[in-house]
């Protein structure tokens, strides 16, 4: 396996974070690259979401992924393991990155060569919701021992993104999760939002998720 | 039940939140009151843990809560139903409080006339860990789903806190999470943090958790 690469990135010098985010949009569809931008709380899945979906994707479109940590690797060298590039981004203690921080990730990626970036925030609900980093698809992961009231709590995040994954499934075996209750407080803030429940450990929903995941990339990428 | 008080509370107006934390701290120590900072990431299970203890020791000490939020009142409603003084703060989106914040909600709650007080801060493992608030004891609660890893991923916050809640243990029968690896690893940050696994569901651990935090109350309130 191939050495981490890690870049510590700088808060932008620049004032207009959109104006930088509009800068990564323009780059990103002069380059066919599709990109998404993950974000959940801490421990709800992201990684382990990602590697499921990284292998069932990775043979049909070429992917790199930018992983956003305070000060680890631990995430980064789990992506590795799938054999899909990957850059380490540190970004000095800051709860979110902003386009400039992505755009250092996006060179060092060699995101013209590539098909689909994924961009793995920082584990929060709050910060990454402010900031625009130029994505193509903003993605969120609520689990299911977090709580189907979430929505009320953090609903800058819930109006922001364009799919929310309902992930660990498997544990509504001892998690009451209401659904439904979810579901119609989600569409409040956000009517065109798409959910998927879905279980990276047993695979539950996977296939539906991906299936709607490539037909996105491959709309952008059509050379695959 | 009481109408719940709501207040907005704005970022301080001073530079330095810690001259302020000083000045909350002298003002609890006056009035013999103990206050405890909660933080933890979204449903990690600060309410539920919190009910679960209020039950437990509401009958021995006076106690208020402060219950930070962006902009609902779901937590608040529930603290509520334990009969416990609650006051609701919202922050207008920040991802923490800070010091001047919780003076409004301390004044607000009428902290001279209580034996304790607890901050239920922005569910976040980031922004909490750089603000001081005045606190006697910074707690934070990590969550069985969320996995052993989190230290690695947000050393500040292990660093900083006097103890460690691991929550919903009644969740070892579908995650894995390796205790020990998790306290190797909070050791070398933080080697004289406080550990207590609890379930609030099946109520293992509480009474540990309680003896401990009634005890440190009492010490600073020995009018109880």
């Amino acid at each position: 396996m191939d050495a981490l690469r890690v870049i510590e990135v700088k808060k932008s010098v620049y004032a207009n974070n959109d104006l930088e985010a509009k800068e990564n949009r323009d780059l990103l569809r002069d380059q066919d690259t599709f990109m998404m931008n993950l974000m959940s709380s801490p421990g709800s899945g992201k990684t382990t979401m990602l590697v499921s979906t990284l292998n069932r994707i990775k043979e049909k479109v070429d992917i790199g992924i930018i992983e956003a940590d305070i000060d680890s690797d631990v995430d980064a060298l789990t992506i590795q393991s799938t054999g899909v590039d990957v850059i380490q981004v540190h970004n000095g203690g800051m709860c979110h990155l902003d386009a400039a921080m992505v755009r250092q990730g996006l060179d060092d990626i060699k995101s013209k060569t590539l098909d689909f970036v994924v961009v793995e925030n920082i584990g929060n609900l709050i910060c990454p919701a402010s900031y625009d980093l130029g994505q193509n698809l903003n993605v969120m992961i609520l689990s299911v021992p977090e709580g189907s009231d979430k929505p009320l709590k953090y609903p800058k995040m819930f109006t922001k993104v364009d799919v929310l994954l309902i992930s660990k499934t498997d544990a509504l075996s001892i998690f009451e999760f209401d659904f439904e209750g979810l579901e119609e407080s989600v569409r409040k803030l956000n009517p065109d939002i798409k959910i998927f429940p879905i279980s990276a450990k047993t695979g539950d929903g996977m296939d539906a998720w991906c299936d709607y995941l490539l037909e996105k990339i491959q709309k952008r990428s059509p050379r695959q």
